[in-house]
């Protein structure tokens, strides 16, 4: 089979197409024929030897989310039959090869059966993202009790996922943007009100739209220095979730607030061998949600083929994609 | 009346005895006959000029923690009478006096009937610290949801609360200790397991008390570098709670384990005057416990009259108190 593969780390050029020894099923295992699959920055991240303990032996075999039809089924699954069609985020990290080939073989407990409102490029697009936002918001905490959530990054792939699922359980949705486009964008998905973060600081935004009180929740899915003025702007036994936090900071303003910092890292499931049947279950619940409408995926216009992976790597870790960056067949 | 004031900021000398004016009752409030108070180190923090900005104005009466009794209610207060046996964590900071004197303004949502088991001198011991460890570890985290705890500085005062809390649950309750004796008074406490930080590595203690793969919950109440080793003995998703955080850290051990970071500041409800009818009910469940048998004060055998209390806290700052360090007449 046809596979898209990393011999050396570097940059977008280094991808190869090459020809593999299709897997074999095992127990408890799927083989997916493989028609989409979507980029996040751990792709990349990977790709660029940032995480070399983690990432797959050369040749590697990149990328966690999937989409296709399942082609052949291991012992001992019975959730699922060939010609299935399936999303997941499964693979692409030492051990277990990713979705840059024409068959994937994939952990059961990690897939479930794709939305079927959803195309296979948009079902592509969603699995580690909309994992990861549930885990922030509905797992994390308990975003059904809380009046309002700040989002930093609404409109990248993590955060325009978590400001869907905010929305479904009904509180005020307050996004940080850097522009008219993304502002659309924010309030499309369902965003109440954006601020510029440009134009306007943390304490002047929190005066504004929270006399002073801070948000309930503040959601930072862009890490760094913003995880400061995460902690800034959370209110008086707030919560703030991040996704990143491989960073140093002060936490006197969680102490002056008796707040909560909790960090979502979705891949452990995976690169550990744990309660992965949960990530299986929290994709059927999506499922739900997008064939419900109340949940949909956010992918940029430009369309990648397989052989093309590198110009799809290039074109998310320039900043300039508009959602989700999906290569399909 | 008379009080224990500092008119400057300064080491345990500072303390004057002087006569003051009776406070008068108030809507809302209750005067308390002032039997005993306790140390907690946020007072002689006070008393250093540590946080100016939450210090009560010159001359000072300091201490937030009294046991008494009610002397006269105020309008609209339905749930004490005069000659009820209260404690409570209030007053001692900017805009309230504290306990420090023979009469106390306090707030009634702040307080409860005293535990009819206890002398007032034992009683003046519990609120501060058994609010914070409550906090902690039944209102931040769901404790009886998870296994195990490790608690930094078992003997002390939150740790001391914390540790029968948390036996209260059915988790295996864990404590790092510098010395035998210590060891013995935690055992006695509850504890299950005594690990001498002195003589072991944090490294070490989670793979031989839990197969390296870490504590469900680690309760930090000692701050500082202490804050990196709960977050290096904390599991995958756990949680580590700490109750001071003014200080920075490297988040990346939480990062890579998908915990979170809970930070208890109790006098919130004081100093805001915000949620304060939970503190009234939170003392409520502990006087029920402690009448229950299930949790009880260490109290330092060390007595000290109120106008030694400059020596009692001496002794609470020089580190060599075993318990609690209370005032009493």
């Amino acid at each position: 089979m046809e596979a898209q593969v990393v011999s050396k780390f570097g940059d977008s050029s280094v991808f190869e197409t090459v020809k593999l020894t299709k897997p074999n099923v095992k127990a408890g295992y799927v083989i997916i024929n493989v028609l989409a699959t979507s980029i996040n920055p751990i792709d990349y991240k990977m790709r660029n030897g940032n995480y070399p303990d983690i990432t797959a032996d050369f040749p590697a075999v990149l990328h966690s989310d999937v989409a296709g039809v399942i082609e052949e089924v291991g012992e001992g699954v019975t959730d699922f039959k060939k010609g299935d069609e399936v999303y997941g985020c499964a693979g692409g990290f030492k051990g277990e090869d990713g979705a840059l080939s024409e068959f994937m073989l994939a952990d059961a407990k990690l897939i479930a059966l794709k939305p079927n409102s959803l195309t296979m490029r948009e079902a592509a697009a969603l699995p580690l993202v909309s994992i990861t936002a549930w885990e922030a918001l509905y797992d994390k905490i308990d975003l059904k009790k809380k009046q309002n959530i700040l989002i930093h990054g609404a409109t990248g792939g993590v955060g325009h996922i978590a400001v869907q699922l905010a929305k479904c359980k009904g509180v005020k949705v307050y996004a940080t943007i850097s522009s008219d486009e993304k502002a659309k964008i924010a309030k499309s998905l369902g965003v109440d009100e954006v601020i510029n973060y440009r134009v306007e600081s943390v304490q002047e935004y929190v005066d504004r739209l929270t006399e002073g009180k801070g948000f309930d929740v503040v959601f930072d899915t862009v890490g760094g220095a913003n995880i400061d003025a995460s902690m800034q702007a959370v209110a008086f036994y707030g919560d703030v979730v991040t996704i990143l936090s491989q960073s140093s900071h002060d936490l006197s303003p969680l102490f002056f607030k008796s707040a909560n910092l909790h960090v979502v890292f979705m891949l452990l499931p995976l690169l550990y061998n744990i309660q992965r049947k949960r990530h299986g279950e929290i994709l059927q619940k999506i499922a739900k949600l997008v064939d419900d409408g109340a949940v949909k995926p956010l992918i940029d216009d430009n369309k990648f083929t397989f052989d093309a992976v590198g110009d799809a790597h290039k074109l998310l870790e320039s900043g300039k994609a508009l959602g989700k960056v999906v290569v399909s067949r």
